[in-house]
């Protein structure tokens, strides 16, 4: 073997009885930290803090799953319906998380990160910033990612996670930014609600995670409810069905608490 | 359209501005709970307690990094070198995901059911099943998922998920034939130590998680460690190189205590 | 690199500017031969003679499209819809092939065998040797592979492959014990007419392709149809739309001849 | 259902018994054209002339493989390596067919039209806008795909295909761009050859297939290469081996002619 092809890692060290993860022990982190810790570890280099934590398990938690019909769950479910193994379900329904499904909060990281830049550079109040962007967008027919649903016009995702990152102490430049675009639109008489996406770039943002690893943070959050619903097809369906997206009837268990 | 196509999801209830999973509403799981009880909520349809959510954690930190050469990882970084999106580099990893890598507990979970359920049919000692089983495997010349390391010989992670689950009270039938297992190879000879395969299949047992889910726990857990290692090669590898299992290199932090 | 590492492929032999297919320089394959000879060649060692190849073709078309709403069809336009690069959709349409969609040809390949197996060891005729396995089948109340469909009951496919594997001197025990089976049924009174997958798992095995190749001859056939499908949903349709299967409408050219 | 929820496909039309690809009887087309042909028509909605089938051959054979350590076959490999199922370990070939590996064609596709239509705005030579464009290029430091290649100097490919196209009269300008390239970097003293994508690329500009659809025909041509692979890997190796790529050996048949 040639001595360039040595290559570098970061992220483990695998020995004989010892495995450590970006420097930890792996048997020490387990009992000790959350799962959520150890995801933004492995990703991030470093463990959160606590409160960087508690708002990552929420973050994670609010897009667990939405319901039965949206592409990556139908993806998943076609393919669970012909046959297809759990891993090879799961796949097309991750392949199925892209620019307009899920991909948004990566889109709107990207705005949000123009526009405080901007604010920056010419020392201007976020809301001039906000109001230049919608213009420009407006002006060119792009839609700003993170702004308006079809269905939720007071996403309660949104809610929790922008009174949750407030409460931690955690909300900065990309809530204010976020809550600015809101404005911005508003005032030119447009009501467009920021939905869960635009609140998980904006705080995506001011935990520091870069802009490339936005879906890798929506694909680990939506797994659990893929892996539910293809679990869920492989047992009460029948194979080869036609998938009706408006037939879907909700049976579970009636509303409750905790 | 026909009316028998009307099918039914229990899994979650979307309706303007209210999202519920298995019966709670998203924003008020949100805050109050873990990532990983949500997770169990949306596969096993009620919320874990304190305890099983606790070993849930570990269980899930125990699979989340294996170093850069494991074969999903492998597969994962060869399609990003190419320029694969993340997606479809982490679809890539989860693809590789099979019997023979990560498949191991689900195997090994029917390994333990059988013997559990000789035992109770026959009321004869867990050992006396297990030696039996490990008589009928060596004779048909197949392998027990789940025993046996090519480079851990004293798993520490399952040391850890076994006190750990005795600690909280939850270790039962599946950890008891898991080590009855281990037993027999001893007494024959053979020293296969319990592997982590072998050791989260015994906790899935005991916790009352269908088989078929077994997979869906290993790819959760694995999928952060993938994606760390997705955006590694892209940020620090040129593209298309040809990736050397041998010549990896770490480089990371040195060791720490939390 | 220690030298257990070595390992051998009979496929291709790549040196600079000489790159070699199972022996024969690709660039005399090129212009020589038809793609459909290559694939042959690549996938069983030996390019096929002038009647296989003409087989060959006609086998590879009759699986080219199915229309816009079979499950593979629909998971990749799904995938293409939330904008998923033109591989990632095609990957998920092949993860959409599977034993209950493509797969009827290898599981219909093992039956015929069977039967092939008990006329040959037993000297029994071969409706004899279908009669049982019908009978076997519905006693254990399985579908046979291969048989009925929901819309054809005289599929132009199956009509078309058995007239030219006969017309080209290449229907053997695969055609005849495909046959023997369609007639058993009759026999007991069901009308269930051979399927395309019933015509090419039996022309497969005429050809002595290995069951375990007998998706891939599917997935190579359907590859383009899926592509064709892929991009028109890119052209033609909004991202992200919801679709019905039962909403679909040709609009393409009206019939013609060649 | 809402009325506005109907969407139209123009590729098949399938009713009882019939079945029209693009207005074709699929059972007249088969038997009496190529696959080739056919896969023309799908994707591009009407029949080839004979010598563009007769080039279109050519063209995706001379991409059927490349050998058992490219990226895509690795992957490939990688997966089947865990167990995958055939499908599953083609999904992860096509995942690992990108901008780096394959998508070179398209890439180039666009240097190509955008030299070309320089060329006619301006009414200057081709030659010309060739060097233009290798300045610019350089300047920007961006390499233009489709020249140069690590080991072949001399692509067999390329000749080849060059040649038949000439041949049959379909080199146009494409391939005169594609050698306007190449004659420019030689004129500012680089040797940088037209690969095997560059002359895919010429040549599919040629034939009028969009750019768009460029990855398709790398795929469709390269698969059944991956699942020959496929094949071996699972028939020749050990499960989850190490794949060295440096320690392949090549054991197939001598070299032959046809």
């Amino acid at each position: 073997m040639k001595s360039e092809a040595v290559w570098h890692s970061s992220i483990s060290a695998v020995a004989a009885n010892e495995i450590r993860v970006r420097g930890y022990r792996i048997d020490e982190l387990m009992g000790e930290t959350s799962f959520v810790s150890a995801i933004y570890l492995v990703l991030m280099g470093e463990l959160p803090d606590r409160e960087e934590s508690r708002l990552l398990e929420a973050m994670l938690i609010s897009s667990i799953d939405h319901g039965a019909v949206t592409p990556s769950t139908l993806a998943a479910r076609t393919a669970a319906s012909t046959g297809a193994p759990l891993n090879a379900a799961l796949a097309a329904g991750v392949l199925s998380i892209n620019r307009f499904h899920g991909g948004a909060i990566e889109d709107c990281m990207h705005v949000l990160k123009e526009g405080l830049q901007r604010a920056a550079e010419r020392n201007i109040e976020l809301e001039k910033a906000a109001l230049e962007l919608v213009h420009e967008f407006r002006h060119e027919k792009r839609r700003i990612a993170g702004l308006g649903h079809r269905l939720h016009d007071d996403d309660p995702r949104t809610r929790k996670l922008f009174s949750l990152a407030s409460e931690l102490g955690l909300a900065d430049g990309g809530v204010a930014m976020m809550l600015a675009l809101e404005g911005a639109f508003r005032e030119i008489g447009k009501s467009l609600p920021i939905n869960v996406d635009g609140a998980l770039a904006a705080l995506l943002l001011d935990l520091k995670v870069p802009v490339e690893l936005a879906n890798a943070f929506f694909i680990m959050a939506r797994l659990p409810g893929l892996a539910a619903h293809i679990r869920e097809e492989q047992t009460r369906q029948r194979p080869m069905r036609s998938i009706h997206p408006d037939a879907l009837s909700y049976d579970g268990p009636e509303p409750r608490s905790l």
